[in-house]
Formats: C-alpha cells, structure tokens, sequence
C-alpha cells in the first residue's frame, strides 16, 4: 500500500469505504477512546452474549436445571464443532469443541506417536507457541525419552523456509506439528504445500489454528491435513479461555487411540458399563463434562464470524495489516522500531510486530497514559515485540491511525520512560 | 429416625425447626411445585451467581477486556483452589481449580503410577464412577498393559467392606483409587481407615470427591490422604459443568510429575521459554488456559457453601435422608421398591437410592406429570436406580415429603405406564 498521505481523514475514507464496518456495532465499545488491539488475544464481547448469557444462565440453568442437558446441552461440542468445521475447510462431524488447546494437542500427539510407532521424531519449529512445544517435551518424558523434539529454525526471525520444514522432515518423523500462523511474528504457513511435505515423509500433520480461526481462511479438508486444534478466545470472540476446539479427519477418527477415556468418550456414556467402549466417532476424542456456560458463550460469537465470512475478514485484514505497516514505516522505523512481522501480505497472519528495545515500557504507556491521551492496548511478547492485532470485524482504520500516532508520539517525547520495566503477571 | 406420623405437618413443622432454612431464598426456585432432588448431579442457581456473572461478563471482560487477567484472573484458580480447600481439610495450597474431573484424575493417578515404578496394580471398586475406571483402563493401555485393575467387590450392592479393600491390596498396588461417596449407592468410605491401609501396603491413595464436597465432611490432611479430585457443580452449585479441582498433597507436589506440560504449568509462562521448567508449586498441575466464565461463577457459589458450614450441611443432609428413607419404608418398600443405599447414616453420603424395577419409567412420571400433579425431578442409574439427592442448602422436608407421596401415587396408580422405556440421551 502506497500511502497517499497519512492524514487521519485517509483512515476515515477507508472506514467509510469498509463493506464489514456495521459489525463494529455487534461489540461492547464503551469508550471509544480506548483502541483495542488485543482481540489476537482476547476477542472482544459480542453485544448478542450478553442476552445469550442470561438466558442460559437464568432460564436453562436456573430454571430447566438438569433437563436442560436433554434440552440440547448434551449436543452442543459437537453442534458448535460443525460451526466451526465450517470456518476452517473440514466436514461437520470432524470438529469437537473440547477442553483447553494444549489438552487437545496432547491428546491428539500424543495418538499420532502411537499411530508411528517406529518413528521417534516430532518434528516443530522456533516459532511455535511454547504451550504446544512444552506438551511436545511432556509427552516425550513420559512415553520413557526414546522420542525427540526437532525445531526448524528460522533464518531471519521471521519467517520460515518451507525447505528449511522439508530438511527437518525424515523417515523418522511421526509428527510434524506446527502453529499456522506464529504467535509473535504473524508468520503465516503454506498449509497444502507444509502438509504435502509431511505427507511425502510418511509422518502426520497437526496443525494449531489458534492464531488463524476467524482470521485466515482455512482448508484442512482442501490440503488433506490430519489434525489440528485451535483456541476460541483470539478472532473467535468466544470469552476468555473458551473452550478450544480439535479436529480430526474422518479415516483417522477410528485408527487414532486418545489417552483420556472418560465417560464421554464412551459409546454410551448413560449406560455406566465397567469397561470401556469407546464413541465410532469423534466424540472418542472428549473427556469429561465441559464448562457448558463458557461453552453455550461460542455460539453467538460464531454465528457473528459467519455472517461476516471469513473471506471478507481476511480482505479486511490484509488492507489494515498493510495500512498499519505503511504507518510504522513512516512514523515508527525512523524511531528505532523494525518490523517483526512478514512484510508480504500473503505470509502474515493478522496481527503485527513492532519490535523496540523499549517495547515493554512502549505498551504500558500505550495502555496506561491517563486521558485527554489516547488509549490503546496491544500486548508485548518478549524480548521486544509489540503485537498489535487486528481483529478486523471490529478493528477501524482510525483506531490504527490513532493508536500508531500515539506510540510515535510516546516515543518521540520518551513517555514510557515514566513507566516501570518490572513486568505484570500477564503481559 | 421414627416417624411419629407421616403427615405433611411433620415435614413443616421440621422446616420450621431447620437453622438453615433461610438460605434456600439464595437460590432461584421459580416453581415451588417443581421439587428438585438432583442436586447431586447439577446444583441449583444462587441467586448472587447472576449478578456475578453480569458483572464478570460486561464489565471484566466486555470493558476490562484483556486488563482483566492482570485485575484478578491469573490468580483464580489457586484462589478458589484455597476455597475449596478449606473446605475438604487441605492447606490453601494444597488445591487448584483445573480443568475437568477425569481430566485430573488422569494427570494424578498417572503421575502417581509413574512414581510408584515396579507396582504395577491400580485398585479401585466395582462402585468407582465408569469414568474413572475408564480413565484408568486408558492409562494402562497408554503405559503398554504392563498395569492392571482390580476392582474391590461389594458382597451386597450397597456398600464395600473394609476388608475387602484390604484384601485388594498388596505389595503390588501403585494406587489405590475410590470415590468417596459411591454414585450410586451413595457408600461412604471411612476416608481415614482406608488411606491408612492403602498407606500400609505401601500404595498411594486418589480420592474422588466428586459427591461428597459441600455435603460430607472431609478431612484429607488429617487422614494424611496423598491425592484427590473432585467436581464443583453437584453440592458447590458452581453451575453445569463448571471446572473440577485437584488436590496434592504440600510434600509430593514436587515428588510427582504431571503428564500434560500446559503453559500454565511452567515457573514463568509469560517468559516463552523454548524449553519447560515446571512451576515449583501445585501449579505445575495446571495445563492451559480455564474457561474463565465458568470459572468465576464458582466464587459465590463456594462463599454461599462456607456460610452455611459443611458440618451443620451434613447435619441437615443426615435428617433429611433419615426421614426420607422413614417415609420410603412406611409408602414404598411395600410397593415393591427397595433400599439402594446404606441404612446406617455414617454409611451414607447425601442422596439416597431407591430401587425398582420400573425405576426409568417412575422417573418419567415424576419428572413429567403435568400440572396440577406435584412434579419432582431426581434421576435415574441403571438398571433400576431412582436417586434422590438431598442438597441440604435448599432442600426442604416438605420437598421429601411431597416427591415421595407422589412416588407412591404413580406406582400405587401405575401412572408410569403411560412412560416410555426408551431411555433420553441423558438419564
């Protein structure tokens, strides 16, 4: 994008042009002051919850109390797994929403070693998010240490060579697991040619979505790929640490065998037998009861993705992401700032790293300033990257201008250094 | 308990007597002639739960947004863990919310086969809830069939001699794992005596409090008992499936090693290390992130449960059973049905199973019936189990009173047959 200027009145005509821009009015915005940048990490509440909420709260809880199971609860990991098949390429029955992320992706990498016996490798990269390689590292431990982890590196931060994947790739590899888009840089994975590869080497492919659900079209069914989870907290605006979703294609379903047979693996789980038979389908990847509040939160926030069309979002997104890098470019990277994210559209994600050596202080002053200053709330990942998402269901091209000016203007009269280097909890 | 007469003034009369009477206006009860005896399985609504959770909602989440985690949510699972605890006679780091129950069973009884190297028995009773059987039938197929289980026999159907747990247990036993109220029968095991003998053979012991928090009394320090988990949304209301617990005893927290290496897990999960290093406390039991709705709506729950006080709880409960099994022996034994559940008190958790052998079609009639007949809603085991459940938090004796003269009306009056025995998805 060649900026014809950066005047705010640019940002107001691309918001006036933006085909998406109503959806902004389905979100709790109560001050518009404040620009939300961390819908990467938590998606914003959709106003259509709250009404949701309640009625699940005070009519199916407290009011159908136990019927409410047979009311529809009992169906809904799988019913709002086919809501969210339809976001990512895979068939209705192939998707379950369960547990937390990195309880599916033990489940589901845990099944694929079983699957490979013989071969002692995961292969992942640098840039995976640490969660899916700590999992990695624990399943290694306990299946007695005669697997290893192997991470393709990257060559310049920021990317990853797709002959660097297929270097990493033997016929040791049982699984190659990899995050489709990285949690810092944005750096976005070919999925058909990644997932060709892995083929081509006899290993399984289990893709973590969590960074492109919502955000990037995906096609599990399209590239042939195996498994995959993914979190529906970031672009799917589902509430904070809803409950993740796994996939698993339909051949593997019956060949793969999950670690945790609770009940509701169980092919009758009303039946109370001693011995376990596990579900034909996917419903052998489940455990227990899910958190059915933070569960029934998904369906508004889905249907509101599938209004917009994940199609349109990734157009949106592609022109803001540009939009803001065109910004930084002039603004920010005479500052002392680099660009930590791919600079060509197609290899990046949603989100943007800004990288500085202040980065963390950055953030804190973005989000701390006291008004009249604008506010605005990115999130920091260490060393020094500024993530700055865009979510662009709900994310304006003035709330970029307004807070990339603010982070110059940050800079540029050194205001972080009002703010403490020591970290919160959370960052 | 005699019954002087088994008129309805009795039951008032005994209401009027209960200290704990007022905190049945803390909960939601639209319909006093919908009698809810399912408080084992799914606990009503407390009334202060909505307006937490509409707080929760809109303003931590929808204003908050992600500020919220560094407000307080980081910090909830091991504060409501220490709220749990004080309620199970553990020390406020003993406990975490995580997660689901068989998923906790699964990160505990495997950690716990893995330090007991060279035992190769799990032991656990033919009452244990099907979920956790299957949790460890899994385990033993993960850890290649080296394992077994054997399951301790009841000589009666109703409860489990504490011989025979002794006889069960040897110098093979890794672990020996029990629920301590039994999901059927409602058997309560002598927490002390049996960790005792699992300690003598050397074992180490899991129990499962899954229906026995909130309403019975339990001391895991003073039994010295190693290992637990439980569920929160039977006797704590925390809502349908609201996230489980885990217990770990202060001095095996760093001798066990957890299966599932979640983020949440490691000493610093916002360092991103490459590499795991576990937290150093009971943290390292946790995975990734909770659904924090879910979550949160335990908090007034567990408070309502500390004001109320288990042991005047449990004093209630012991009552209430006692009048309603006084009821069933003068109405319904003579009708054909019969006592699935200890006659003596200190046997018997709180809810009491009465069996039949139109058990299934008894709980369609109850649950059914339209107005103006009294509807009652208990659920049903099979094969023939209709258990009644006592949450003594709101609970009346006139709720016992009117369900069970109405037992007595749809057998006396075969009003059942006119039910189906084809059975709803969820019993």
């Amino acid at each position: 994008m060649q900026l014809a200027n950066i005047d705010l009145r640019l940002a107001h005509e691309l918001d006036d042009q933006d085909e998406l821009a109503a959806f902004r009015q389905e979100f709790v915005i109560q001050d518009p002051d404040l620009i939300y940048l961390d819908g990467n990490s938590l998606g914003r509440l959709p106003r259509r919850t709250i009404s949701h909420l309640q009625d699940v709260v005070q009519h199916q809880w407290g009011d159908r109390l136990i019927r409410a199971w047979n009311d529809g609860w009992i169906d809904k990991p799988a019913g709002l797994g086919a809501k969210i098949a339809a976001l990512i390429g895979a068939q209705p029955d192939e998707v379950l929403v369960a547990d937390a992320t990195s309880i599916n992706l033990f489940k589901l990498a845990l099944a694929a070693l079983r699957s490979r016996a013989g071969r002692t490798t995961i292969v992942s990269d640098e840039f995976n998010f640490p969660s899916d390689l700590y999992i990695f590292q624990g399943i290694i431990d306990l299946l007695g240490g005669r697997h290893q982890l192997r991470l393709i590196p990257s060559r310049n931060g920021i990317t990853i060579a797709l002959e660097d994947v297929r270097l990493a790739l033997g016929d040791d590899t049982a699984l190659l697991s990899l995050s489709h888009v990285a949690f810092k840089s944005a750096f976005l994975y070919d999925m058909a040619r990644v997932t060709e590869l892995a083929h081509a080497a006899g290993a399984l492919i289990l893709w973590d979505l969590s960074h492109s659900v919502g955000a990037v079209p995906v096609d599990l069914n399209g590239c042939n790929a195996d498994l995959a989870v993914g979190c529906t907290y970031k672009y799917l605006n589902g509430g904070p640490g809803s409950p993740a979703f796994l996939y698993v294609r339909k051949d593997l379903q019956q060949e793969l065998v999950p670690p945790m047979w609770g009940w509701f693996a169980a092919k009758d789980p009303f039946e109370f037998d001693l011995s376990f038979t596990p579900a034909a389908d996917i419903s052998r990847f489940r455990v227990g009861t899910l958190p059915m509040i933070s569960v029934l939160a998904l369906e508004p926030a889905l249907d509101l993705l599938h209004e917009a069309g994940v199609d349109r979002l990734r157009a949106k997104s592609l022109r803001q992401t540009e939009y803001l890098i065109a910004l930084a470019e002039q603004w920010l990277l005479p500052l002392g700032f680099s660009l930590g994210s791919p600079r060509r559209a197609e290899l990046r994600g949603s989100h943007v790293s800004l990288r500085h050596p202040e980065g963390y202080r950055i953030c804190r002053a973005l989000i701390e300033s006291p008004p009249p200053a604008v506010r605005a709330i990115p999130d920091f990942r260490t060393p020094d990257n500024i993530r700055l998402g865009i979510a662009p269901i709900y994310t304006t091209f003035t709330d970029i201008h307004r807070a990339l000016e603010r982070m110059r203007v940050i800079v540029e009269e050194r205001i972080y250094a009002q703010y403490p280097t020591e970290k919160l909890a959370v960052t």
